[in-house]
């Protein structure tokens, strides 16, 4: 028995990502369009980039092609949290290079962005390549959240580029790496260093996305294998006939990950944080409107049910979000006291410091929910996926069922277990879909260095459709910036995109709904297949389907 | 977007599973063995089961078939946790009662074994059969965790099967059941009642499992589940480098999930708690085992990893086995007194009662899971799945690493991760190895039923190798009987298999280990394939591959 890989990863190593005739063809030409100002900020973007500012949107089409056949060497970096695809943007992005001139070079930065910076590397060979097509994960050259955006990091990245003769950079990332390509691409073009920097949109939670990207990659395998297990429970839930079960799963800004779960597999209850916030929800609300789906369902003699919870669900709720922004801005002006302070001070001080309605909430608070909420990732975020709000929400929901039953309102059993599923959608083989995706995306990358673009993330159209009608390009990162807060600073940033309530995937799940809620109308989408009919192995989820008007 | 089941569903429908000829011939004939002695307390299982007692091993072959050909009513029971595969059990015995005799009639009992004596069942027809066929769950008839051996109970299923004219019963279910089974044949034999009763071996523990049988059903697609979601956690682990992930999965009494997981996957740690307990080891030991290996791992810069922890492993440490026998015995005795009091003061009465080390421990214990060991099942067995066992291990191993950091021996950066992998992995539509097993399963159930056949368990062997060498045929459940205590009072019980600390699949992974520790070996058996190259989609699991000396 040696075991250097899975049987399952011997053959998709073999798998070849199918690819649109333009891309295929090798007869590519970048044919440019018109400028897209900013939805909002033009002028505070165009201030802060005035070198990259007004590039034209460009696609890559059939045709006589006038890109560089000279030799490039190309870096490529992985940042942040890992996406199913990524290597295969990376074999794209080789394969497409090597094809214009085989001695073209591809260099992989260690670790992430501070790879860059800190002059790690390694050269991606074609035996490299090939012992990771087609896998999940992102430890073909580590990932990491370091960001591109100080004086000293830029600087980092020039000299790195200038030793290694580096043409361009390919950063392989969500909105915030994105919006860290365009700076650099800034950088360069001011000092008119000769370094191009080119972003892929990466995200498991489907929010790096806008008129010119119909999906971040990674997003579809995740939801597949979160959908795969939800199903699993509802399936189970059904025959034990006795749990119910709250699933958080991951997305902390948006909520398509939980919206598209419930889509494939119709359970009993899903939260969507942006109906949430539309709506004013407090926590309150949200606990009443699942203890009534459970009194509904036991009306029915059904003690069993499936609940699904997006993970930024607290963010959302009307009365959180205000003690999160007075949390947050505590934690801004007070950092440094804070951070002075041992542990179990800290909550005694922001408790005492937080004041009105969000030092009552704040108060009122289990004790481990207290001390998690003191914790900033990196990016200035509140480290939300520490939150166990799939226990507290089971827990507030059990104690106004306990209410109810005292009222005579409510005669059922109720056991909740709770479930998170997020890390394990993050690194599995990709589906063909994302396969298929990412290696367009890393391929059209290639073409968009060999026209000389800088400051663009890779663009792509139709992707609801078969592979053939799959459109792709280059959209200015600087058209998809506006400005938002962070740590109360002011900075450009790409606008997540969040579930929107008017639009097809939402209004079939709210049409759906009250009827899931009550009869049993679980689907069981089964696991990611990667052979078989096509229907199955190469179907679109959901959320795409329902947008191009193709369900 | 019509949406009844999904696109893998109704493919799945279709699948036809694989039957050795000698089912599949329809020339199935019943040859007799020889009587096999239970293994210990023989005279004491004779005595408690007179009339059924001294039955011979029988295996079905192919030959000039003298099984009747009379129509016959058969009833249908699933019993306790669901197993994927149940409905294919069901199925294979639908058609192979309709393929002897088209007038025979299968009834479903609803709710588990309580749907006997309470008179609560379906017919089964064809069309309800077509709708479940290769699907996971026990959602068709439903399960339960009653058992059958109070003579009320006897009674009911007497007096059920009178009304319905039921000739045979089978009863799909783990230890407990199978063991109901031949109480129900004792039964029927001794009152002269002409109803045959057949367990077949469901679980997706592994453990109900001998010389006469290969492996439970579910077992299969409960580790490829679970192998699947770690193989995915291994490589996000390796691709942020910056968490350790303790896994828990499930598996009370037995660690083969635990172990068969790790052979699919190659973890850093997996703990086996039969090895644990063979060792004597205390929760101390298994603590500072983990924790040596996060050092290790430190000095090659390895900040992250995954551990693998069997579900029942705190009742195999040495301390904790004889608390947990101490607190057993107190709340044998003083169950009723205990049930009486208000949940708060439980734990102190236990707290006080409990004497000597065990006192001591249970003193010591978190509330949490002070709480928690109060709970029994049915069963009587403890409620250990809700012991967050990942929980405490990661947070006892946490202290142990600060401690050797202030003493100079420790100098990495350790963050746990927690998860708990079971629920997911019961109801997922059953393996191609697993939905070929369970049809044969049933099918065969159907012949012993045709030969007239009562107080047996459906045999399986060779299961390792294609189905084409499957072998079919019944064991009595005598023969595998012996005597345990539960709640105090000696039962006849079929003893759990456990992992053999001197057999192919421990060998291996022992062999393995420590290289596994440090290297990081991880493999991603990658998610269940239906379709696709045979050896992906067919592949027998690393525990039966070694036990049959196949790897």
């Amino acid at each position: 028995m040696s075991h250097h890989i899975s049987s399952l990863e011997a053959h998709r190593l073999q798998y070849k990502p199918k690819m649109p005739k333009t891309l295929a063809s090798g007869r590519i030409k970048i044919e440019k369009g018109s400028f897209v100002e900013p939805k909002a900020n033009a002028a505070e973007i165009k201030q802060l980039f005035p070198a990259t500012y007004g590039y034209p949107l460009v696609r890559l089409v059939e045709g006589e092609s006038d890109l560089s056949t000279a030799p490039l060497c190309v870096g490529v970096v992985l940042s942040g949290g890992p996406a199913a695809g990524g290597h295969n943007a990376i074999a794209g992005l080789f394969d497409a290079l090597k094809a214009a001139n085989p001695q073209s070079r591809l260099i992989g930065f260690l670790g992430g962005p501070k790879g860059i910076f800190t002059n790690k590397w390694i050269e991606l060979t074609a035996e490299k390549i090939d012992s990771y097509r087609n896998t999940g994960g992102f430890d073909m050259i580590g990932s990491g959240r370091d960001k591109i955006e100080t004086k000293e990091q830029l600087e980092g990245c020039e000299k790195t580029a200038k030793e290694l003769g580096l043409n361009a950079l390919v950063v392989i990332g969500g909105d915030d790496s994105n919006t860290n390509a365009a700076v650099l691409a800034e950088y360069c073009a001011t000092k008119k260093f000769p370094l191009q920097v080119i972003g892929l949109p990466k995200t498991i939670d489907g929010d790096m996305r806008n008129e010119f990207i119909d999906m971040s990659f990674g997003f579809d395998t995740a939801v597949r294998t979160y959908a795969y297990l939800v199903g699993n429970i509802c399936r189970d839930a059904r025959s034990g006939r006795k749990y119910y079960h709250f699933i958080k799963l991951m997305g902390r800004s948006a909520s398509h990950v939980t919206l598209e779960v419930a889509l494939q597999t119709q359970p009993n209850v899903a939260i969507i944080s942006e109906e949430v916030k539309a709506r004013k929800h407090t926590l309150d609300d949200v606990v009443t409107a699942i203890a009534q789906v459970v009194v509904q369902r036991a009306e029915e003699g059904k003690n069993y049910g499936v609940i699904l919870i997006p993970e930024g669900l607290l963010e959302f709720l009307a009365d959180f979000k205000v003690f999160l922004k007075d949390l947050g801005a505590l934690l801004g002006q007070e950092e440094k006291q804070i951070e002075a302070l041992p542990k179990e001070e800290r909550v005694k001080f922001v408790a005492a410091k937080l004041s009105g309605a969000s030092g009552e909430l704040y108060k009122k608070l289990p004790a481990s929910l207290q001390e998690v909420l003191l914790q900033r990732d990196s990016h200035g975020n509140l480290t939300v996926s520490q939150l166990e709000t799939e226990k507290f929400l089971a827990d507030l929901v059990e104690a106004r069922l306990n209410e109810w039953k005292e009222q005579g309102r409510y005669k059922g059993k109720f056991s909740a277990i709770t479930h998170f599923f997020g890390y394990e959608g993050r690194c599995g083989f990709p589906t063909n879909f994302d396969a298929d995706y990412t290696y367009c995306l890393g391929y059209a990358a290639a073409q968009l260095i060999r026209g000389g673009l800088s400051g663009y993330t890779v663009s792509a159209k139709n992707l609801a459709h078969p592979v053939e009608k799959w459109e792709f390009g280059g959209v200015p990162v600087t058209s998809m910036l506006t400005m938002e807060h962070r740590k109360g600073e002011l900075k450009p940033v790409i606008a997540k995109a969040l579930v929107e309530l008017d639009k097809a995937p939402f209004q079939y799940f709210a049409a759906n709904r009250e009827r899931w809620a009550v009869e049993d109308c679980y689907l069981s989408p089964g696991p990611i297949q990667y052979f078989g009919p096509s229907e199955v192995c190469d179907a679109r989820n959901k959320t795409m389907l329902l947008e191009a008007g193709l369900e």
